[in-house]
């Protein structure tokens, strides 16, 4: 299950992505920060290593936080259980909203998104990453060979939005696909402006280290935005 | 060649996307447009019957801009020759630069943004489209079927940015293929703000009219931006 991935077990280096999420951060130096489908509190413990004034991990699985509160001794870093879909946040009191491959599972993402932005304050940021839509689309989405040995996503269904059903880590997981149009102008809707998107694919430096990453250069992964309000 | 294609022919109303893009568009009265990679005129005639004070067309092609010359009787609408690989504008002088599927060829994409926002009034934008980066990217850009008879556009070399070539209308047509984020983030960088990102797939109504469209749901053809300063 979760608990035995790469990222689960080492955090946030186990996270291949996190290097370019780190680099969208704004210095995290006495700022409130919300972490939304906190896990294990990886990136909670990081944001009060950072020199955050508070942060507030959020997560539906009380497994999870348990597990949290057990590796987390700093007193500014506070866990809740809460579930994203019908989600409740103290008006304009976070700088940053933060939330890693958590946001796809959302159904109600307008919603979700209208009350962070009544949850931060003036000028405060959302950033967050999802499976990027491209990887969740396909009806199949295993990889394809072609003539010539290469690879091929099996792209189709990218303008169908809504539910798609993946038997990754737990049968029957339900995710939402929603398009990057969709996305970003859901942003834009809500009050967002749209600071930096990043369809995540291994540098240079990654692929030296782990040449078999050199695939996630065929299509994107994750989808890394950063906002500023 | 060019020519033949139904938009040439109908001009915008032979264009699939043209009701997207034009639901995009400001009211246009009283307002300079600049259209870059104007054509045969279409949209620049379209402009100036909505009102626009003045149209300037730009192509790199004498030919078409002598026949968008020869079809158009408007005075408040002028053409010139222009490579928009080393484009000139003058500053702060149109309130819209639109452009329709011509971004896609140019090389120094960063150069030209820069000399669009010289040339905005305050509070001009800028609307464009191109090919979706999705339809660009394949190696082998055609569809295969699965085994249910689906299709699958086949994905890879996503974030291989660079030259494509493609064989179609003209041999050895050379396209420019930058990621979604690429591009979005060059607009930001260029002081753009995103306003909508519209990955065009046919509406209900579209597939009504015209059923062999429904396979352009299965991934975006054509991207359209809508930007503000």
């Amino acid at each position: 299950g979760y608990s035995r991935l790469q990222r689960s077990v080492e955090g946030l280096a186990g996270a291949a992505e996190w290097p370019a999420i780190r680099a969208l951060l704004p210095d995290l130096y006495g700022l409130e920060v919300a972490d939304l489908g906190c896990g294990f509190g990886w990136f909670c413990r990081w944001a009060a290593e950072q020199g955050a004034a508070g942060v507030l991990g959020l997560d539906v699985s009380d497994k999870m936080l348990a597990r949290a509160r057990a590796e987390t001794t700093d007193a500014r870093v506070r866990y809740d259980s809460a579930d994203l879909e019908k989600l409740e946040l103290p008006k304009a009191s976070f700088d940053l909203v933060y939330s890693s491959l958590a946001f796809h599972y959302i159904e109600d993402f307008a919603g979700l998104l209208a009350t962070i932005r009544r949850a931060l304050k003036p000028g405060g940021r959302l950033i967050f990453s999802i499976e990027h839509p491209i990887y969740m689309a396909p009806r199949q989405p295993a990889w394809l060979t072609d003539e010539d040995g290469g690879r091929i996503w099996p792209l189709n269904s990218y303008q169908i939005e809504g539910k798609r059903l993946t038997n990754w880590l737990a049968e029957g997981v339900v995710k939402q696909h929603r398009t990057m149009g969709t996305t970003l102008n859901l942003l834009i809707k809500s009050g967002f402006a749209i600071a930096h998107v990043e369809e995540w694919s291994p540098s240079d430096e990654d692929l030296a280290l782990h040449p078999d990453w050199a695939i996630e250069r065929e299509r994107p992964m994750f989808l890394l935005i950063s906002t500023r309000t």
